[in-house]
């Protein structure tokens, strides 16, 4: 029997007898305005806002660039793919009520989730947007801006500008993640009783929806902002602003995105880690009643976990990659086209724009590709979804490699140096390269096909012990061909783009470092079918739960856990990739702060003597800060579990009922509980990431004032980023890897293998899952958003330390 | 009833019925020359030697400075010292036959144990050289050294020499460390019969015995060499060296001490360990005998590891920060001499060995301040070990202070720069400060009197998972404060270097490094008393096993107990003194390292840009390489944990006798598969740390080569340097803390708390106490070691860079 959330549905089940006790989820919590004016729009609504606003970034992209226009039309055309897809997937049926029951207690939860944590979110994000205007009021101007006549005021207003809309848009990227998958998960559970290719085809299209909006707002918010910065200064004209400089004013917009992106990761990895752990130990542990049980309070929060966690993280995770790279491709390819004096040098800065409109374009063929087989509907056994989801790939990479070339062609020709459109294209394939051996590494060490996984789990035979020293072993070996594989193809691609021929006017080549930026780009060139997966990966898991709730027959079950296991895997695979960008991504970041404060300074920054003490001292520091964020990342998530327990002890104890479905659990308090909880939580490591470099950089800056040091604090922060980058990649691969292979160890045992479930090795192997699940989806992922969100930090803070 | 060692006692016990079945151990396993020689010598011709020794000693020293007769002398007496103390130790009673027998075992195997490591290390160690002397013999001398006459081949035989001088050393001061605690056991174990004061003081006077050989070998090593080499070379004669430039040649004999002290610490790590959990699994597990039986034939290797893994490993770790902290100081004191142009450097240069010789005098009087009370044997209760080690402890430290007051004004003087001693003074005291801090840090962290253990505990309660998770977020917390600690001091003992007045030509401060260094001496400057504290805890761990395996009486254990937790803690601190005295010996040799680069390559290598994408990979393998080394350390023990276990399973099989005590283990076979395994684990980790640095920079010299980029090797190792550094220092903070807490919080657990002993919280405790058993003593302290290795490695392999 099941719940009834007796708002929606009239069929009343077990709770018929008892009044509306639980109207309070959807009222009580507070709604900050942008969400209520959000919410309330509805699609045909936004379709004609969208409509509207096209007017006028048509006007000012034509006014700006043909590049631009053509930017503009792909992101609008595959908003309006994103929409048929939208409709295509709720036009599916949402399956017998006892699914949609469920379906919509997982939905209330996300939302009051999503409220909660945005509402902080904002709060914190407004407050730092006027810490921010504070700063830039009383900086002092570079002499470029100053000889452009972009004065204080106007500089400040920029830079917020950019920031909150940032910020806007990863917040808008989360939910809209979230918003389709837990409308999804019902219709993908509905489908799998008809047929597994039909489930897999909603759950792909619903995770297609979320990426082509994800990556099309990055795109588009940047275009918009470039082209409205371009008109309204006047760029280009005489005396104002040089085109090349424009990209630098965009780092607002990158730093809004990843302050949303660390918070949306560190409260949603917590959330949902807190709800998994907390459920299992009061309903497994001391009730005894099974994993999924609608009785307990907090089953809604478990899967509404998997919701915010995986799925709004992931999203604002992505968008703030994407974004922090294609400004930082910008910015370089801005300089580089300055310093060697091309004639037209928005191609170079233009160019990352055009790769992620192609990536929307190739990834919507790649989704499109995926169809359900009609035709062929006699085909009994079920297909392997990862061959299909893998096809689709294919699909995107060769389309990819294919446009890459085009763009560099296209975009990157210069007379100045005729073949180096060919090296960069060489660049673009070094990274596709990269991001298919990263995928490739990751499913070694966390497959149970693969030695490393199945040498762990026999080490769950000697007991607990054994299990973690051989887990923490593995995610400690496994951070070696990572470091390999991004150290050959930063190289590789430097010297391919310092060879490409583009020479400044001492003659000496000038192209490496946008060779580097360049491969980025092609390591993210199939972004939006890479999330389409990741999505795909919730998604699945949130459809097995309403199955195995509402007790669908084992044909059904067995349909949904074959997705449910590849969404794991395309989960993991997700994290090598978005790890591995994250390393170029900060590496670029990294030179363009090295600009910046050689601009802001006037003089050349061009080294960080790393033999000074305080850069040494600075260096400390980062790597320091990744150890503390990590461990506090990990114990809020042992904590809130404790709040939960509690919270289900508490509500077990007051309403006897629940255990004979006479009373309905307060699944919404549970939910407000691990919400108010995790963010409470999020806060400490969350402030850390951001007020230490703020604070090192400026202790350091008046250290180096008072003992005659200039530009002392911009070094010390430098060493500080540097190395918090390379401590945060190194333990980022460590901690996604060791529960990633704790967890299929696990699985793997369950298959039967060395003593299978209730054996003595598989409760090792449970004791390893669970030192797992904050690793790899709590302190890891926020990891690869804390390291890009330090690299924008310190770009927009970077008047602080001068 | 006892096992019977039938070599040199008469009374047999239970196996006096069977033929003599055991005497393979003594004489089977290969023993090198050198061992043989070396074991040959006894008390009384090593005296001899030394007093014949002296006359050239004190002929050089003469020819050389003042200064060295007085570090000869001091160092002289110090040996005598250590020789009366050994006397005093082995005048007592080795008490009953039963415990004499243990005794014997222990002694055996840690013997059987020495032969095999050492032997393989003294292989490998000519290997080396050879290697060394190969590279030396065909790179280009640098113009100081062609200008002081020094050719290609003596620059290459000086080297190799000063390598193997080091490795040599370094193996008698871990033979030495060995030698003292398996003989000392079992005289606490009788002495612990009668007084638990005496009990502590055969303990102390045994440690202090291998600190001052320890401490004394390190100081007069050098001293000789450097006296040797000024006598030699002509230093100061026209046309040949400068006097500033000598102490560069003796970094051979730093890395010779590190490259033994790694594998060293690593092979006696992983015995250690291996040897631990293979005797716990199958004795206590699989045969349901208590922990300390004798009938378990690893139960003396386990005891074994206790000396070899922490007396032997420890010894030779700490000889090696001494040897390369002294060096890395006189080189800097050296260059910053030449730099400020003063009048008579010897004061600067030799003010290491000086700072050393006091610490020998200092820390002796600290060891004697430790007596007997004879006159009040009234006393029942049993005082407070700790309380009476830290009295010692605390006239170590105010002689420290005022003994390195008084060497600052004798040796660095000077009348440039007349209050220039004072800061240096200053410098001194900030880092006994730092070292006094260190050791807080480490308590508040690893012991159950305070929070963070006591939470620790507390997660024991809901599970195995809980347990793990808590401890590492433990551990990498416990990272924050020691690199706040060692900023401020590395910070502030530069400015007061700095601000000494010491001015170079240009009139610019030259003084800041060298205050670095002299603070990192302060940090050393009780080191002999440190080590004593530290060698005290293996020697009482072991008396206590002894006590127990020959059933004593209640009190006689309660007594070995008392001791055995307080060398827990003195064990705990002096990791972290050892780290944080490595923290800061790297930085110095990294200096050291620029310094010698520059030299090499006649131009100035001040900076290292690390925006240049090599360099940036240069770090990322630098931490990569600590993560990898890392993985392997731990890996390595659970694999020899299982020959282990095959072993003692197949003598219980072919054997029979062995349960009922009719016959006897063969300890010997256990002893020798655990070192052979233990070795061969060793190579692994032991390679890669020292292959990578050379293979990095070699690859990286070739390719600036080819793409017109010099000095790139060289800057690529740097970087690598300098980040293995960093994350070395957290990696071994994270380890050595982490495995620390969990070992006491199963303790405080064992005292009564959350259930003890048998409960579900004390399961859960254990296991948290198995995964830290690998990190905190196999990983964390090789990582002590590896960072220094790394230092040293690169200013010996410098002409491979270039």
């Amino acid at each position: 029997m099941m719940i009834v959330d007796d708002v929606e549905n009239g069929s009343l089940g077990p709770y018929q007898d008892r009044p509306r006790t639980f109207p309070n989820m959807r009222s009580k919590p507070y709604t900050p305005l942008i969400f209520r004016i959000l919410m309330g729009i509805n699609v045909r609504i936004l379709v004609i806002l969208l409509l509207l606003g096209s007017g006028y970034v048509f006007y000012i992209g034509a006014s700006t660039s043909p590049i631009i226009v053509f930017v503009f039309s792909v992101c609008i055309i595959s908003f309006l793919l994103s929409i048929y897809l939208t409709k295509w997937v709720l036009s599916k049926d949402e399956g017998p009520p006892e699914m949609a029951q469920i379906s919509e207690a997982i939905r209330d939860g996300a939302e009051g989730f999503f409220r909660t944590q945005y509402g902080t979110i904002s709060k914190m994000a407004i407050l730092l947007a006027l810490v921010i205007l504070g700063i830039y009021l009383f900086r002092s101007t570079t002499p470029q801006q100053e000889s452009s006549g972009i004065g204080r005021v106007t500089s400040a207003y920029i830079t917020v500008a950019a920031f909150l809309l940032g910020a806007l848009c990863s917040g808008v990227a989360g939910y809209v993640g979230m918003w389709v998958s837990v409308r999804a998960n019902v219709r993908v559970s509905s489908a799998a009783r008809r047929s597994a290719r039909e489930a897999l085809q909603v759950a792909v299209r619903a995770g297609g929806f979320s990426a082509l909006v994800v990556v099309g707002m990055a795109v588009i918010g940047i275009a918009i902002l470039y082209a409205t910065f371009y008109v309204w200064l006047g760029v280009d004209s005489p005396g104002s602003m040089k085109v090349t400089d424009l990209p630098l004013l965009l780092v607002g917009y990158g730093f809004g995105a990843s302050f949303v992106a660390l918070f949306a990761q560190l409260g949603g990895g917590i959330y949902t880690k807190a709800a998994d752990v907390g459920a299992d130990l009061v309903g497994k542990v001391e009730q005894g009643i099974p994993e999924d049980d609608p009785r307990n309070p907090a089953v809604i929060a478990d899967l509404v976990g998997d919701n915010v966690g995986d799925c709004a993280a992931r999203g604002a995770d992505l968008f703030e990659s994407i974004a922090a790279e294609i400004i930082s491709a910008m910015i370089l390819g801005g300089t580089m086209a300055q310093r060697c004096k091309i004639e037209d040098p928005s191609g170079f800065i233009l160019f990352p724009l055009v790769v992620h409109s192609f990536d929307l374009v190739i990834s919507s063929i790649g989704i499109l590709s995926i169809r359900s087989t009609r035709d062929s509907s006699v085909k009994a056994p079920i297909e392997d979804p990862m061959a299909i989801l893998q096809k689709g790939y294919s699909v995107t990479i060769v389309l990819a490699v294919l446009t890459f070339g085009g763009s560099t062609r296209w975009l990157l020709y210069t007379e100045q140096a005729p073949s180096a459109w060919l090296n960069f294209a060489l660049c673009g394939l070094v990274g596709i390269i990269t991001a298919y051996v990263f995928v490739w590494i990751t499913k070694y060490y966390t497959d149970y096909k693969h030695e490393p996984v199945r040498t762990l789990a026999l080490s769950s035979s000697t007991g607990h012990g054994t299990n973690i020293i051989a887990g923490v072993s593995l995610g400690l070996e496994s951070t070696a061909l990572p470091v390999l594989v991004i150290s050959v193809s930063i190289i590789s691609a430097f010297w391919l783009g310092h060879t490409s021929g583009l020479v400044d006017e001492t003659g000496s080549p000038n192209g490496g470092l946008f060779g580097t930026a360049v491969a980025t780009m092609g390591m993210l060139s199939t972004a939006a079918y890479i999330l389409t997966m990741d999505m795909f990966g919730p998604i699945a898991d949130n459809a097995g739960g309403i199955v195995e709730m509402s007790q669908q027959p084992e044909s059904v079950r067995e349909i949904t856990d074959v997705l449910d296991a590849v969404g794991n895997t395309t989960k993991a695979t997700t994290k090598g990739f978005a790890i591995g960008s994250a390393a170029l991504a900060s590496f670029l970041l990294f030179s363009a702060y090295m600009d910046e404060v050689a601009s802001f300074a006037n003089e050349s920054f061009k080294q960080v003597d790393i033999a000074i003490p305080e850069v040494f001292v600075g260096g400390l520091l980062g790597s320091m800060l990744i150890f503390l964020f990590s461990a506090w990342a990990c114990s809020a998530v042992g904590r809130t579990a404790q709040e939960v327990v509690k919270e289900v002890r508490r509500q077990f104890i007051e309403r006897p009922g629940i255990m004979d479905y006479k009373e309905k659990p307060d699944y919404g308090r549970c939910v407000a509980i691990v919400a108010s909880a995790s963010l409470r939580e999020m806060i400490k490591p969350g402030a850390l990431a951001i007020i230490s470099p703020i604070v090192v950089g400026f202790l350091f800056r008046v250290l180096g004032h008072y003992t005659g040091h200039p530009l002392l604090g911009a070094k010390v922060v430098a060493a500080m980023l540097m190395f918090a980058t390379v401590s945060g990649i190194l333990m980022a691969l460590f901690l996604n890897t060791a529960g990633g292979a704790w967890d299929n160890a696990k699985k793997f045992i369950e298959t039967g293998a060395l003593g299978g479930k209730g054996s003595d090795s598989h409760k090792a192997a449970i004791t390893g899952d669970t030192v797992g699940d904050p690793f790899k989806d709590t302190a890891g992922p926020s990891l690869h958003v804390l390291i890009k969100m330090l690299a924008t930090i310190t770009l927009v803070m970077a008047p602080v330390f001068l």
